[in-house]
């Protein structure tokens, strides 16, 4: 008989968290960079924390996965051939755009102890470093924009949120350095908080973006176990961002040709936060 | 000095809850149908639960009775005059509907414990019923729908959950029932829950509006307190129900025309759902 209940909780304010019940903690580590750590949980499959925050779970990482790959490959004036992802340790940006038939893909990650993580714990995920068409680099990818000769048609930041290591990832002289190694016609794109209780993260990367590239875009999707389920992804570029009609758009388990439509279309508070970003930026 | 905290925590599963961390617990009653208690929390000021599930929040509470409302108003083929609310025994619909214009609304609560509770706690709602264009009833909703002489150009459904006081709000016979005193070019709209936690409620809605109605179509919205963050509404008519054009369509803090548009597009795993339930009611 087992008495004690184990939770995890992530806390989202010091007034309001979400927990998942947990069989086990199968892992926990403090690397040079941030704590990661693994549970396997009731509802959700396995999940993985950085810093106390959910990165993913087996049950809806495809949600995420999905929607900061399939969106700007589709509003991509030509079907990108090349990417560069920049954080995404776990493998799924990598294998999502795999699935997109993209012919090169760089991934550059500063925390080796998450791939290892990936690689031990979420093999689906991580089996798309195996892959030869991927290239994985342990790096620091601030370092790695600012010196890359390589260029891409499309840069993908899979970033922990504007917080420790990741806080550099929301700033205008990142998004400056990325523009140098996008090739012309390419297409950025940033997850980019929840509108509801992290505005600033939002609003970070739309006015950094817009003093950089000439459009910048964004669109939501619902991911059950991030905080408040809303989340916001940006995506910039040179080139109109506009979902293409002329080519076949395939679906996923959440993505789809409505979706590729719908996820532009905001709410008031998000377009207003949105509309303040902007202005402050120029 | 408090050393305790006081959390409210709405479990979604054995597995999973959602925990606000609350000032106070303003009250606690027991009625003839359900439970309610009113919480001062932190992060969302006064929230109101029935059977242990949040219902609204002044922070909120915005979302949930924009997006009931909105869309089925510019939906019609004709703006509506007159509306049935069946529940919302808080008030936020019929202050929508008010806002929208309409001339004549029937709210017919069954609870009246939620319309005191809300009268106390929560004026900014219920001053609706105040309004002489709103008429309170304190009635079983189901009873009403069967017997009532008086027609509606727009049914609105703020049910709880099907489980419980509300789980006849969610069948066939009842959607018959609401045709039967809908106006010719009328439509009805429905919440259906969390198609991520509660896909049954959503496939409920749809099948048993689809056996009863020529057109049924479910638009979601994000709603940060309610389970996944992620809900879905269901709209039935036997005229077409696609947004009007022709008509300046106003803005919320949620609703604006872009939503109007973005809400209907759906998730392919919510898309699914639906097909499903479609296809076992006919």
């Amino acid at each position: 008989m087992k008495l004690i209940e184990n939770w995890f909780s992530e806390r989202y304010s010091d007034n309001l968290q979400l927990s998942f019940r947990v069989m086990d903690q199968l892992m926990s580590v403090r690397t040079d960079y941030q704590r990661i750590d693994v549970f396997e949980t009731y509802d959700f499959g396995k999940l993985l924390a950085i810093d106390g925050t959910v990165q993913l779970t087996e049950k809806d990482e495809f949600v995420y996965h999905e929607m900061i790959t399939h969106p700007p490959f589709y509003c991509s004036r030509e079907p990108p051939k090349s990417a560069l992802v920049i954080g995404g340790g776990d493998g799924g940006v990598a294998g999502e755009l795999l699935s997109l038939g993209l012919e090169r893909i760089v991934n550059v990650e500063i925390d080796k102890q998450v791939v290892d993580v990936s690689r031990k714990y979420f093999p689906q995920l991580s089996s798309s470093f195996g892959n030869p068409r991927v290239k994985l680099l342990i790096e620091d990818g601030v370092k790695f924009m600012k010196e890359s000769k390589e260029k891409f048609d499309l840069i993908v930041i899979d970033s922990t949120d504007p917080v420790g290591p990741a806080e550099g990832l929301f700033l205008e002289d990142f998004y400056s350095a990325s523009k140098r190694i996008l090739n012309s016609g390419g297409v950025l794109v940033t997850q980019s908080g929840s509108p509801f209780y992290q505005p600033k993260a939002l609003q970070m990367a739309v006015s950094g973006l817009s003093a950089v590239f000439r459009n910048v875009s964004t669109y939501t999707a619902f991911i059950p176990t991030y905080p408040s389920g809303f989340w916001s992804f940006t995506m910039a570029s040179d080139s109109s961002i506009s979902p293409r009609h002329d080519i076949q758009i395939g679906s996923g388990k959440y993505f789809n040709a409505q979706v590729l439509q719908g996820s532009f279309m905001l709410p008031q508070f998000t377009l207003d936060l949105i509309k303040e970003a902007k202005r402050k930026s120029t």
